[in-house]
């Protein structure tokens, strides 16, 4: 007898559960495409050459590998594997837009809604298969970009419900020149970047245990920390910026980009918070992040990437976007109950029973009429009890049941109950459809 | 540089493709959930025993296998992979069906549209990965779970807008009888089942052949390929089944079952075809498969499966579904340009220029309030000549552009311009929602 839990980290879902993540993508894709982002599927499996190399230290230990196949797989060579599961969606587009660039707009904003695989430990909310819902503007280095990115992030997560989320904002290019000031030589700071984006989780001391540990100076580590530290509270994107000019040495072309983002956006959602890393390491520029206040991690994140096209193309291309994690946006919904109850629906809005084998028949057939009024309508498979079947129809919390036996039969005639009221009547088999829709 | 092209046997699909494949995939579903089907979904990747040994000699050796991670990989034994990617949606139904009997209705109905994965060598129109549209009926075995199943696939295709399809209608059981009756042991059945299986792609003599390779005699081999032959060109489901019955001596359970699909479902595209064998080991019942003249394989199939789900629990439970196959059903459109025209639509209804970097944000509000009133706006991110900004939105088959340029900004109008009659009229701002929709 086979195990019949999923794999480790991995997850079914029930109908329930099903139609919740349906809400959430339809209002996602509905948001992004009023935005005028088209959308791209690509596949689960990708070559692993075009995976490796492009996701940081730790994410190259996290990419499932898929084993060579019939005599390509030689156990005793080194190589086993030749594919590898999608990690992202952000690399796959980079290898689109670099294959097909002549037959894509300049300005190419595509959204796309798909599963990525992470051999991460599972814990709670972390899943080794997750959707990613991302969205990506092609072509262009405007801040417009960004703007437009902030608002229809900031549109999606207000028409789901939310009132409390903070986009934060700052600059990968911004963040090298604190690290600068701090007193941190340039080929440090990838490794200092890696310990800061840990600060949510691991909170100063431990950044500053680790800053150390790769062998940064304790003086720059607590120096950048404490300005960190020094801007908590400060809520006016004004000040927090006037505050990094001062320690930067001045204005700066990524402070001047933070300035234009917020001023083109108007979305009043955005916080410029300099301590915010973003793991992945092909970001050039602007980055953000998505908090609310009851969720350690965030909902979703993103930030420029200019760079990364031209690991596939001879063009180097300017490119921005933003991922939304589906099961952590539903994790938070769940745990406030923000999901509409229509959601949790009957399968159907009328049942058909079954007389007998004999008229089974009439069923099937009352049943594509109602169908074809527009009515979701479940037959009964089997000739049982009709007590049986109302009951059946109880339990799927079905509204309506239909009875064609042999008196309405002979008379054309079908018999309603409305299994919320106990009320029952008898019509005319060619008025029934307008009688109970 | 790394390569652009997918993996072998892999797609990318642009905004057009997706756009069909929606298309498709919107019409299946609202046709299963009339037929009180609801959703499901599972994890692409499962545990490798769980599909081992489901899907028959031939399937087993297509299974994309994951290698094992970190210490667990040891190169030496026999053992590199512990995961796989899923091959079809019926074993992981089953496997879900045993896991969480208790909180599914009796008779669950689901209905899952998702990828699949198979390592075939690639050909025109067949992939490594493709999707499927599986429809199942589990907890009955009465035949009006068949009869309903036919009538919602049947729907579908018209619904897409085939009016040429034919449903095959078979019998696991039957082909057994016919098998016996030709003078096949018991024993030898399975193997000539996956020879006969090929009927269409090799004919009768290829099929003859491996027949006899694989140790049957050429008597019996002769014998159900002429039965098979003597049918071709009858059309009538009553004299195929009467002459199947002559052949087997007598009607039998199955033959029975078959004239009761036939009976409930009045499905006149129905054809029993005792010569269809269906490639999977899993079937016990019924099996169909649907047809189009104009492509070799089929658009679909599938059959009554009563033991699998045994398999993954205590419980033996009556199970029947159907399954579309996405792909074969848009190489059949596109022949025959079955999409509806408007699918190869346009980005947005709108595009906003920018006059200056300064009005951007003036642009960028615009938009918002375009949205707002239901239209999809894409907002031109650069200050380019405006000359430039229109091209654009010819490019893409935008049909109205709006400037907001000093004057207008000065008395806060807007002008628009019809890019296909080329009208242009300049509006109040607050006007501007009702003048262009």
């Amino acid at each position: 007898m086979s195990k019949t839990q999923p794999a480790r980290g991995m997850r079914d879902f029930l109908p329930t559960d099903v139609r919740r993540r349906q809400h959430i993508v339809g209002i996602v894709k509905s948001v992004y495409e009023s935005y005028g982002f088209e959308p791209l599927e690509t596949p689960a499996v990708e070559n692993l050459e075009t995976l490796t190399g492009k996701y940081g230290e730790e994410g190259n230990q996290l990419v499932f590998k898929i084993l060579k196949r019939g005599e390509k797989l030689d156990t005793a060579s080194s190589e086993l594997a030749d594919l590898a599961l999608r990690y992202d969606l952000t690399v796959p587009l980079a290898r689109v837009v670099a294959n097909y660039r002549n037959d894509l707009p300049k300005f190419f904003k595509r959204y796309q809604i798909q599963p990525v695989w992470r051999a991460d430990r599972p814990a709670r909310g972390r899943f080794r298969e997750f959707y990613q819902c991302d969205v990506d503007a092609i072509g262009s280095a405007s801040m417009t970009v960004e703007a437009e990115l902030c608002n229809a992030v900031g549109a999606i997560l207000s028409k789901l419900g939310f009132e409390d989320f903070t986009i934060r904002l700052n600059h990968r290019e911004l963040l090298r020149e604190i690290l600068g000031a701090a007193g941190m030589a340039e080929d440090r700071q990838t490794d200092a970047l890696v310990a800061i984006d840990k600060l949510d989780k691991i909170g100063a001391d431990g950044v500053k245990g680790e800053l150390v540990a790769r062998g940064i100076a304790e003086e720059s580590a607590v120096k950048v920390l404490g300005f960190f530290d020094g801007l908590d509270g400060d809520s006016s994107n004004e000040s927090i910026l006037s505050k990094i000019e001062d320690f930067i040495g001045g204005a700066s072309r990524s402070t001047g980009e933070l300035k234009e983002v917020i001023r083109l956006s108007r979305n009043t959602r955005i916080k410029v918070d300099p301590s915010l890393a973003r793991g992945l390491s092909y970001y050039t520029g602007a980055i953000f992040e998505i908090s609310v206040p009851d969720l350690a991690g965030s909902l979703g994140g993103g930030g420029r990437y200019d760079g990364l096209i031209g690991m596939f193309g001879k063009e180097q291309i300017p490119a921005c976007g933003f991922s939304l994690g589906l099961e952590r946006i539903i994790v938070v919904m769940e745990e406030r109950s923000m999901f509409p109850e229509d959601l949790s629906a009957t399968p159907a809005d009328v049942l058909v029973t079954v007389w007998n084998e004999e008229s089974a028949v009439e069923s099937l057939k009352l049943a594509e009429e109602l169908r074809a009024a527009g009515l979701r309508v479940l037959v009964y498979p089997e000739a049982e009890k009709l007590g049986k079947q109302f009951k059946y129809a109880s339990q799927l919390g079905i509204d309506k049941v239909c009875v064609i036996g042999e008196n309405e039969l002979a008379n054309d005639e079908v018999t309603v109950k409305n299994m919320a009221t106990g009320e029952q009547f008898t019509v005319k088999r060619s008025n029934l459809a307008g009688a109970i829709i």
